[in-house]
Order: structure tokens, then sequence, then C-alpha cells
């Protein structure tokens, strides 16, 4: 398979480079009969967009998706559904001096040692934040279907930046107001905390990192496979995918391995005629498998390698030492424009999976 | 691609249940002309095998491993190499009342609904920790085709359990100490105390959770695929895939997301005439590619489901609540247990991407 | 995916040697819920079994199988399904004198440069026909869940041997007889001259090639997919791994190409209420999707490369030519023991479609 | 893996239909330092473009390629490489009595069964031929980079229209006269008779079928792999992905069935310090992998089934019997547009085994 490509059933493939003619995604396997037009997605890759705020990176891209194939008469066909955006706003002459003097947290000096010079460094290229966009194309079409289907929601928000965090996760109510402020962060009071900090890296030219949580609710029971296709398997895979993205727990994580099995461990209870858990340390999996309860996870977003400080690194053809003020426009946070892209690929692993097991029919209606 | 297999070029494929006939694995694309013999498996195997100190379970098994095609002559033929260890200490009867009561913080409940009940629900079945040994029969085949070929070396070992946990990074030269305790840290004072640590959750009848750090020296530069083939997709996925992991991260992981940019980026400097980083945040891995740097995991556990204490839970038929104490043999903490089988898991993934990028050939004599 | 693998979601994985200890399968994706036991894999496999008469390789095999896992208490479990069958009468030194002289017709000049000479090249190794046997095992379950869930029933027939052929199709009625005789074929007439001609070819040390037919009726309208996952694709993919096998056509096939379109087009009536084609030159198969009409193959064995005649090769080492005379116990005319095979093939392919598309469930009770 | 794409390490995905937007690919895996521009697709979509003659298809479409991504300063970058031919002469309400009126020989019945209704019929949408347009995108690249790199090279023909054939394989020195025909048979006498037969047919509102034979010089001795990786298997997966083919063969093929051991074994010799095949009945295969002879095939397509004369359907909805006469314009007879699509798929095939197997670098220069 195509490292471009993930998903068996609802399979996305990604294409475009950061500063190319376009960035693009085709998604096979999507049901026929699924109402859908361009604005669809749109609503998503507008939460996605760069330059919305002072906190973001000031490259502006209207990042307008096009549907070119999959969908006629304004419904799914069962085709493969291929989107464009076309890139408008490079600046690759900021880039010029890149290619032999890697960037310190960069692919740069992999990327130029695997492709021997060959790839297309301008803006990071295949490897930029920037095809994150093309994770969102393929992810609302999934966050649809999975809506529309079988009611599974998922909802994504900051939840630390640098070390300001929420004390709570986010209760399903709340997931409206993600979207209130510039940060993504539910919680008004620690948002603006959060916003302080991120700004403060960037007077000081510098960038911060922090995590992402995700709940997804209404997930039924048993979805998911044993040993390799574990719910955790495919998802931590499609989401360390993203560039900046260093680690993924699901539940109480790498705090739950502190603990003692008693504490952990989620006892069964009835409740209005439904097995579910009193406590949901597991995050909603078990052996894998979905348990019904909410799917929580946690990723965690390394600070953006671009900073305008003097760092240090090496000429690839000279092996000296140089020094290096990274140009361009850059995020200083990537986490609060992270969001819509965590709730894609975890709607592209949940849409793959349902499909599988038989949730979602391969025609819908 | 079957959920019980992994990989592209160096495929490994489980089968086998916890109290079935056997469990057992198959590896296709190993390359032609590799020296094999059981007993290279066997060794790791043992590290792994049950009923070796009162910090693991009591289950009794030689785990004896089988090869039944594949080598011919002491040699890897490039055909598929098929595996098998007969089980031998099943006690399935402690496991009879299981099947209607699904134990907390274990796969018995979305297994149930999944399969309707016509799973193996014998010692967990198919989702039982006991498959592990099969990821061991294709890691340590894989661990010795990449040492052989391209020097590449994996080490895994106990950094943390409950709150105790060792300060840094095991240094390469410590590492042919970490089997000479049962707790497999190559500190061996924190080791002792992690090893009271275990035995006072065994003597409460209740178990504990920890963390397995594992690094990987030698590797090339330029290892991973961009987007979805990306080392750490690739790595997380197959390690997710161990029953009880709840959490993974790569360099400087969870902690990094609180730092700054220039905090954690890694400098690039020359040294023997190779260009390195100073520091290793990233832990080797860069856009998803090899850095050449010491590849860095950590992998949380959280703590063994199986508990002797008293706990609540409900019939699945009933729905009613009843109480439940877990019987059979079963690990205080699966920890100790763990780092053959993350050496073995990381080993693979790495084959595969070493053969799919041409750094190790289909027939390597 | 591994070339010892085929199938999406009936995922058949294929390992052994015909020499060697053991051949042997694992199916992966086969529905919980399926009553199965080894005979009902045994039935099929005696069918295929070497040695049956005098038509055969004298090489006498129980061809015995064991269920290793996946079947618990009488029915599958939704895990894999592992199964071998040890091997008993190898005769390896009949082979000894080959590893340098490549057989004519035979895998063993290109085996021998593709791996260098590591290839457990005894009895043509995992190039032998005796491999087969694994696709029956794959086969059989296969095609007792198309039969016990969607009514789809395959039989296939010697309908050719040498220049001897059959006039029409046999009907589905024959299909019982088909075992009746040596040679496989529905028309005992014709089954007698068929066998006179491969007597003929076995009495002058040479062999025959022929054709075999193969029917499957009740499959449901809509089974395949476009491009890549057409039925045609996906069934002549499985064909072509038959060794001896040389050319696949479907319905009409070669001589459909010197027709009309007016000829050659089924055009549709209404029957009892159904949509069918009056006749049937599309083998039930437009644009890749079934039409509802029986699935008809035609499948073109060579002659067995294997003769006892004197033939010319080279010593791949000293580039010589030297003559060469086959030892070892072969099949004349491998025909009449491909029906159980190709039944086989296309009913893995047949279940992973109809999994796929939903028609079979992954709990079929 | 979606059924719109193909291959392993030189991964191909269709997308689009006939009277949609566009149609197009993305072909990821194809190696960085690939000298390749637009006219490199172009030339050989000019071989295949409708409208060039009075024997093909009157609608007109440029088919002007446009690459999207993957190459950067005339190179490729080891990115994936999009593709697209936006449509232009579409007609579709010629279509627009076909829904609900099944077209013999067409996949307007199956797909509108599948899909329930929701597939984009116009032009036969995602079944149309139209889309092997997509697959010569991708096949150009593929010939390209084989001949660049080791030297193979795909030559394919008209060798039957109807009952017209050829008496024997086209010698390689013919094939720049391929094109210099309509028809696409290098021998013009025969290119004559055939084109007359098309004509025939054309003039009578009636289609034929044929045979094209494709000729692959120069590979290297070992391509393919054991079992379901067998050259005849991945060519005939991807050949039967053509419309209207109905039958695929290698070397003596359907007719090697009907000869002897003796008679279609080929011996070895040593010819120029090479080994080789006195004869080529095998086409070039030996066990699913390639010998170094010429690798030959033969693929049978039936008659288009879009004729001028009034056939009988009935309507899906009411099933009442109907006569329909299939407007549009079509090609009396496919097989001319075809050499080229063969050419691509054979290529495509052949690039990913030659990747796979190390014979071509993930990086060329």
């Amino acid at each position: 398979m195509s490292s471009s490509s993930i998903g068996q059933r609802y399979v996305f493939t990604s294409f475009g480079e950061s500063h190319g003619r376009c960035i693009g995604a085709v998604v096979d396997g999507c049901p026929a009969g699924l109402e859908l037009e361009e604005k669809d997605i749109q609503k998503m890759l507008d939460l996605r967009k760069p330059g919305q705020s002072i906190i973001t990176t000031q490259r502006k891209e209207e990042d307008k998706v096009e549907i070119l194939s999959g969908v006629f008469r304004g419904y799914t066909t069962g085709a493969p559904i291929a989107m464009v955006i076309w890139n408008q706003d490079q600046r690759s002459h900021d880039y010029e001096n890149l290619t032999l003097r890697p960037r310190p947290g960069h692919s740069d000096y992999p990327a130029y040692v695997k492709y021997k010079g060959w790839n297309d460094y301008r803006g990071g290229g295949r490897f930029s934040g920037r095809l994150t966009a093309t994770f969102v194309m393929a992810g609302a079409i999934a966050k649809k279907l999975l809506t529309q289907t079988i009611g599974v929601d998922t909802y994504s928000y900051t939840c630390q930046v640098g070390k300001v965090k929420m004390n709570a996760q986010a209760a399903p109510k709340t997931k409206n107001s993600i979207y209130d402020n510039e940060v993504r962060c539910p919680d008004p009071k620690m948002a603006e905390k959060m916003r302080s900090v991120i700004l403060a890296a960037r007077r000081s030219g510098d960038s911060v990192g922090g995590i992402v949580e995700s709940i997804t609710t209404n997930l039924p029971v048993g979805l998911g496979e044993p040993i390799f296709g574990s719910l955790e398997s495919d998802l931590s895979k499609a989401l360390f995918s993203i560039p900046a993205v260093k680690g993924v727990e699901f539940g109480s994580g790498f705090y739950g391995s502190t603990l003692h099995g008693s504490q952990n461990n989620d006892e069964f209870v009835t409740k209005n005629g439904r097995i579910v858990t009193k406590t949901n340390n597991a995050g909603g999996i078990l052996g894998g498998l979905s348990t019904g309860m909410p799917l929580i996870l946690r990723i965690a977003f390394k600070p953006a390698s671009s900073i305008a400080k003097k760092q240090h690194t090496v000429d690839v053809k000279t092996k000296k030492p140089v020094s290096l003020i990274v140009q361009g426009r850059h995020d200083p946070c990537v986490v609060p424009r992270a969001p819509p892209v965590v709730d894609s690929l975890v709607s592209v692993v949940l849409a793959d999976h349902a499909l599988r097991a038989g949730f979602i029919p391969s025609v819908i209606r």
C-alpha cells in the first residue's frame, strides 16, 4: 500500500506539496447515497485555515476545495471522490537557502538524504503541515457519514499549551464553544491564559507545544479488530501522520501506568438498560475494541520547529557549521489549528472500521 | 489486509489462542540466505516466558518454538516461515464463569458483543497477552536480520513501575545487564525498588502499571516514509497491538509539548565527519524519517486488569449486577515481561522499512 | 501484502513446501458462527489427493488436515483459522541432481537466479503443485460459507484433455457425477476418451494439457467492484496462481472476440419476475460485476512439465549443455486433479467479495 | 486496498467518470530523479485518443494531461504524482434514457442494482472505457521508468479482428510500424483486411471483437513472486480491468493445453553466454517468474456492446420488455485503441515488481 494512503474500506490517499500547484485527496469506498457538496467540506477546512488570527501563521490561503469526481446530482455515487485545493500564497524564495542548511527540528535533513536532493523542499514540500488540509478533506466526509448513519460524533480541542492545562475533560455540551476562541479551548478562562503563552512565545521569536484532546461519543460496541487492527493501533497510525505529533495516549494513558489495577479498572454497571462502565479510564477501548463509552485520546504536539531565533546547523555538502534564522510565516503554536485535523483523522479511521464491520452499508439510502 | 497481519515487505501474521492447541506466526518476506535455527528464536522467547519469577504469572509454559517452513539446511529460503508453539498448561476451567460476566478492564465485554458469543473466551482467547509470544517469534527473526545485515540493534527495558522511575535513559553499554534482574531494569537499585512495588501489589491481590523504554542504535538516515508511512505511525500501530498498552511517545514526547521550540529543537553538528544532532529530543525521527540518531520511544502499560480483589460487573444476559473474583494465574505487573515483546515489534517494523527502502536486499548472501 | 496471501476480508495465506515438514494455510476473516470440523475440509482435499488412480502421480499422501486455531466447540470464532497437513511421502533424493540442471518448463531456472540458490528446490519447493492443497484448505471453508449463507455453489470439471473436448457446458444437475470417473468429466463418454489420451501420454513418457471449466450458480447481482476489483481481475489473479495455468477466459472468452456485438450481447428479459439474460456470453459478469447469471470461466493448463523423456538443458554453473531425464513421480496430466482446486480459489474470491459487499455479515448466526 | 488502486510499490489510483468534470490518476512510489514532463505522458495518450479515424468513436477529446504534483524542476520527487484530464465533449443527454433500460452487454444493470441507482450512469460513468486513459497516464510513467533504468520495453498490437488474424508474432523491429495504420497492426496487409472488417461492422450498425498481443523484451530473470504474486496473476488482474476484456493467455496459452509436454516444454540452451530457451511456449514466465525470454501475452476483447442495431431489454422498474437503440458515439471495435492501454498496464505491473525486487531503486539518479 502507498504510504500516502490509509484505510481498508474507506481509503484515503493524499497528494500535493506545500508550494506546488495544489494539494488534494482521493477518498475511495465512501458509500453511495450520501448527500455531499463542497460546502460540507469547506466548513471544516475553514476551521483549520491559516491566517485567521494573530496566534497563527500569516500565510493567506483560502483553502477553497473543489470536488472533481464521485459526486453526482448532490450525492455520492460510490466512486472515488477526488478533491483539490489550488495553492495561492506560496513564497518559495523564503526557502531557497534551506536546501543545504537543514532546519533544526524539521524533516529537511533526513528528507535530503532519503531523496538525494530530489524532493520538493519548498515549504517542507510533502512534509509540510499544509498537507493536513488534505486530511480534513477526507475527514469532513467521514465525519458527515458517521453522524448521518450511526450518529457517531467527534470533537477535539486544545487542552494544554506549554504548561497551562485544562483541569478536566470537556463535556459534550461545550463542544459548540470550542471555536469561540482562537485557541480552540472550550474553557474560556484557560483559553485566555493559553493565548498569552502563545503570544509570549511569538514575541520572543519562539514557539510552544501543547496537547489536543479528542472525544467521540455514541460509538457502537465492538468496533475494531484484535491484534493489529485494534482501534488504538489504527488511530495512532493516523494521528502520528500529523507533523509535530510526538505522543498519543488513550484514556488514563501514561498517568494510568502509575496506578493499581483496582484504581484503573472500570467496573461494569447497567444504566438505563445499557451496560456501561462507572469510570472510563480505558478511554472507551478494551482489547482494541470500542466499549460503547466515549472514546478519549490525547495527542502531544511538540513546539513548532520554525522559530525566528538564530539556530545552529551544518551545511550538508561542506559539513561546516552555519547559523540560520528561519524565514517564512509560521505558526508560533500549531495546536490551535489542530483540532479539525484530529477530528478528521479520528473520523477517517472510525468510518473505515464502521464500514468493515458492517455498521455502515455500502449504499446508505 | 488481515487484522492479524502487519507489514508490507516483512509481513507477519499471528494466529492461535491462549487456551487453544497452539499459537503461531507466519513471516513472509524474510530475505533468503539468513542463517536461522530454532534456538535463535527460542533465546528471545525465553526472555518473555511466563513463570520465571515470583513477580510474573505462575502459568508454566515452555514456549518451545518449532519452525514448520521457510528454512532449508539452516538458512532461510525466501519462502514464508511458519512457526508454532504448542500450548501446554491451560487451565480453562478458571474461565468458565467469565463468559457472561465480563471482567473489568478486559476485552470480555466488547468481544462478546462483537462476536455474539462465538469467540474463544478461554484465557482471553485471541485477546490474551499470550499472543505476544507470536510477536517475539516474528521479532526474533527481524532482529537477527537487522543486526546481521545493517548492524541495527534494539534494546528495551522497564524504566518505570507505578511511580518509581529511572532518572535517565540507559546507555547502550548497559544493555547486557537488562536481564540481570527480574524487573528488566538496567539500573539495579531502581530495579530493586520496582520489584518491591510489584510484590506489594501482588500481596494485596492487586496489580500495577509501568513504562517500557526502547532504544535502537545505528539506524541509517532516511528510513520511513512521509505521511501514513512515518516511522512513528508504523511503530505505534505495532506497539498498540500489545495488550495493556495505552500510550506511546517518541523522544521528548508528552513532556516536549510543555517546551519552547528553542528548547526542544535539536541543532545539527558534525561529529567525526557525520552529521548528528547535539541533543535528541526528536527521538531519532524527523518528518517520520530516521535521522541517524538513536530511536527512542516509551510505551505506557496500564496495570494488569486481572486482579484477585473482588470487583463489580454485570451479567451480560440478565444485565444484573454481580461481583467477581478473577481466578487464574496472572501477572501482577506485565511490564517485566514486555521488553522482548517491544524489541520484537520495533524490529518487525524496522525490518519492513529497511526492506522497503532497499537497505536490506531480498537475498542477503 | 505478502505474495503468499490473497483477499481483503477473507484473507488466505499459504505456507509450506513440497518436501518440507508440512504445508499449511491461515484463513483470517472467516465470520464467526460457521459450523466447521476437519472433515468438512478433508472431503474436498480427498478429491484432490494424489495417488488415487493410474492417471495421476503415484506419490502417496494422505493429505490429512489438522485445524490448529480459530475453531471452538465446532464453530468458527472469527479468529484466524490455521491448518496444516504434515508431509509424508517425500522422496527428495529424486531431486538432488536438479539444483544445477533446470528442468524445461519448470520454475527451477528463474527460482535459482531469483534466490541465488537458497530456495528449497526439492520437489519444486514453494512452486510445487502440492501447494494447491493449501488452496483447497482455504477454499473448502469458503465454499461451505458461501453455500450455507447465500446459497452460492461452484462446480468445476475437466472439459478438455489434449484435443478431446466436451461439446457443451455441464448442467448443474450433472455436478454430482463429476467425480464418478478419474478424469473428473461429467460426460462419461468423453471422460473415457480423455482417459485414453492421458494413458497414451503416460505410456510414451509424456504428458498432456487440458482445460477446466467452472460454473457458479446463484450469485447475487452486483458482486465485484469497478476497475481493479472486478470479478474477472480477482478471479484471474487467484487462478493464475495454480501452477501450469497459462490462460483464463470468462463466458465466450477468446471465441467471443471473433463475433459481432449483435451476436455476443446478451439481451435482458424477465423470467419468473427476475431480470435475466437470454444468453450468457458474458459468463455472468458485466463491468466486472456479477449479473446474477451463472458465472462461467475456463482455465487452460499446459501439459505437465515433468516428463520421462530425455530433454536438453544446461548446467547453470558451467553453462554447458546437459541432457536430463526427470525422475520422481508425476502427473501425466494435472487436469483431473484440478477441479477441486479451481472450486476452491473461485470460492475464496467470491467469499471475499461477498463479505466486502455485506452479502455475508461478520457473524453469521 | 481500494478497488481503484493497484500495485504495492508503484501504486496507481484511478479516479473520475466518463462524463464528470475530469478523469485522473495518482501514482505513488515512482522513484525520485526521473526526468518527467507532461509531453512524456501526452505522447502515449495521443495514441489512445478517440476521434482519430473513421474506425473509432467520433467523440472528440483532446485528452490533454496536466501534472498536479510530484514533479519539481522537471524531475520526479518521490512524492505522489497526481494527474488530470478535464473532460470536454460529453453529450450526456444521449444517456438519459438508459438509466432504467440497461443496455445489453453493458455494466448498466448490475451497477444499477449494486448502487441502488446512485451511480453516475452517464457514458457508463466509472465503468466507461474512457477510464483507460487514466491507465495510460500511470503507464506512460512506468514505461519510461522501465526503459530508462533497466531497458525493459513493451509493445502491443492488434493481432486479430473478428476472424482475421496475423500468422505470427511481430518481431521487435516492427514495433515502430504499429502506429502506421489505424488498426495498430504491424502487418500492413492484415491491417487492411482488419480495417475492412471493422468498417463493415460499422456500416451495419454493429461491432466486432479482436485480440491484442503484447511483447516485453529485456526483462531480468526472476521478476515476480511465487503463488499469488506470480507475474501472470498480477498482469491478468490488471488486464481484466480493461472494459471488454474477457480472456488473457500467456505464451502458448489455450493452444498449449492441446499439446504434449514434449512439444510445449522449452529446452534450455546457452546463447552468447546467456542461458535462454530454444522456444518460448512459456511466454517468458515459469513458476510465475520471468525467465529472461520475451514476455508474451494475448488479450481477448469482446465486440463493443454499444451497437446501433435495435436490441431488446427490460425496464428495471416495471420489468416490462422494451426495445432500445443505443445512442451516442461509440467504437465499432475497441481493439485499435487498446494497444497503448495494454502497454500501460503491463508497464505498471512490471514497474511494481521491478521496484519490489530491487531491480529499480527508490532514487534512480
